[in-house]
């Protein structure tokens, strides 16, 4: 085994590491810095700016409990918006609905899509299919130009608030969203975390934003251990639904599709919070 | 800012470190290393043989999820057997209830107690409580010669399955534990988890174990960021109550506890597990 490990400071005091196999690509896009690795522990992975965003290890639990939970609260969305999620994974997930019709994926950085392309197939298998439509573009233009009321669901496939995702967490951009929204429209966007303080104040901030705009606001969490500690959320909003009271499990179960981190269970599970986090988001 | 860290290797090829402020201890008892540190993050903690045991950032997580949960189940638990858990920090939470009558503490090392009285006296003020009697013992013998019938609440607050935990995890053991359990008996163990495979390999044979000797057998989920991947598991085995059909949420909140992760949302979703552990645990 090699003595290389690719090493993220999760804080200025808390560091975690992965013994690399084979640092595979280096490059410095107009937009950030980008690295895939192959390792021993966490399968193949590339990071932004020096930051994990995606390992096989454990892509396929952000990747189901971004898409299909919205699912199962509107089995009937057709037409999807993902910004950001330029190595396809969001997108792998979507196109085994049969009943989507239309998924428009909005990435900033064209080298993210290709590079994923090369490196990552089993990711990017779903860029393929004919309902996807890839704009190489800035989320926070397009959309303040996509129609009014078009989509039934957005998923907001972000990095964290610095860098070329920093547009994505403004309130100007969520006040987009929402004008492109239709009226059952669900939005899922990345919401960071409540465990190390710097991330719990980004997710405190979001939130406060959320429910400035949207009738209904939750977040959600689910275990990501690749992930600043490994608690990790999505932020649930709509001009409509509720999570769990228009929850369908059944329509859900109906669509036969095989997960390995959500479930029906998972689903009513992920909305149970901590009381340190409650209080949290109560305070903003 | 100093530039010591504590590192901890979660696997072979992954790496978990705190930047270190001080080391305050380091010894080698009969039974194992200990050392205490002082850090920036996660505030001060102790490692046995060079594994996090307790820290002051998120040792509440893990002693919430152990006290609590059974005590909403039978509120009428009375006497209890504590095996490990030298810090204190369970008995601490066990003894805010008035109704319970006795608690047995039963650690193999007198010293995990006494550096922590030094070291952590936050987490051992609960030991001065009249009801607790210390036995400094192997949790192995002594539960070997406990009287029958006699405990209706166990915690296994163990350490991994190396060193002085070892027998802590054989099938002997629980079989003395099932023993001495009253009829309407709780017992929770320490049970790994399932996202590395070292960890996940000893779930499994914990719980295949626990099937073979409780009616009743779950794992219940919580996230312990300081814990090797975060995604950490206790399991409930009784001879009596299900965790969740015999939920009494709202006995448990006339107990009127403030806790800072534990809660009665919690308790339900700590039992929603993603479809790969599912199968992980239908395959022991």
């Amino acid at each position: 085994m090699s003595d290389e490990w690719y090493t993220e400071n999760w804080t200025d005091s808390v560091r975690f590491s992965i013994r690399i196999q084979e640092h595979l690509h280096h490059e410095q896009t107009p937009y950030q810095t980008i690295d895939f690795y192959d390792s021993y522990e966490m399968g193949r992975f590339f990071t932004l700016d020096g930051l994990m965003m995606v390992c096989e290890k454990d892509e396929w639990i952000y990747h189901d409990m971004i898409t299909h939970l919205p699912l199962a609260v509107n089995p009937e969305i057709k037409n999807v918006l993902v910004i950001g999620g330029g190595d396809g994974g969001t997108v792998r997930e979507l196109v085994r609905y049969p009943t989507i019709e239309s998924i428009d994926l909005v990435e900033i950085d064209k080298r993210v899509v290709e590079l994923s392309q090369q490196y990552l197939p089993e990711l990017t298998k779903g860029l393929l299919d004919p309902r996807v439509h890839i704009f190489i573009k800035d989320g926070v233009e397009f959309v303040e130009r996509a129609e009014a009321g078009s989509y039934d669901l957005i998923l907001i496939d972000s990095t964290d608030p610095i860098g070329p995702g920093e547009g994505l967490f403004t309130r100007g951009f969520y006040q987009n969203c929402y004008q492109i929204m239709s009226r059952e429209g669900i939005l899922i966007n990345q919401h960071e975390s409540p465990y190390f303080p710097k991330y719990a104040k980004q997710m405190q901030k979001l939130h406060h934003k959320m429910k400035q705009l949207f009738p209904q606001v939750m977040v959600y969490h689910f275990h990501q251990p690749s992930y600043p500690s490994g608690f990790w959320l999505f932020g649930f909003a709509s001009k409509h639904f509720h999570a769990l009271k228009d929850h369908q499990p059944d329509r859900w179960v109906n669509f036969g599709l095989n997960t390995r981190y959500y479930n029906t269970d998972v689903h009513r599970g992920a909305f149970a919070h901590p009381t340190f986090m409650k209080e949290q988001l109560s305070h903003v």
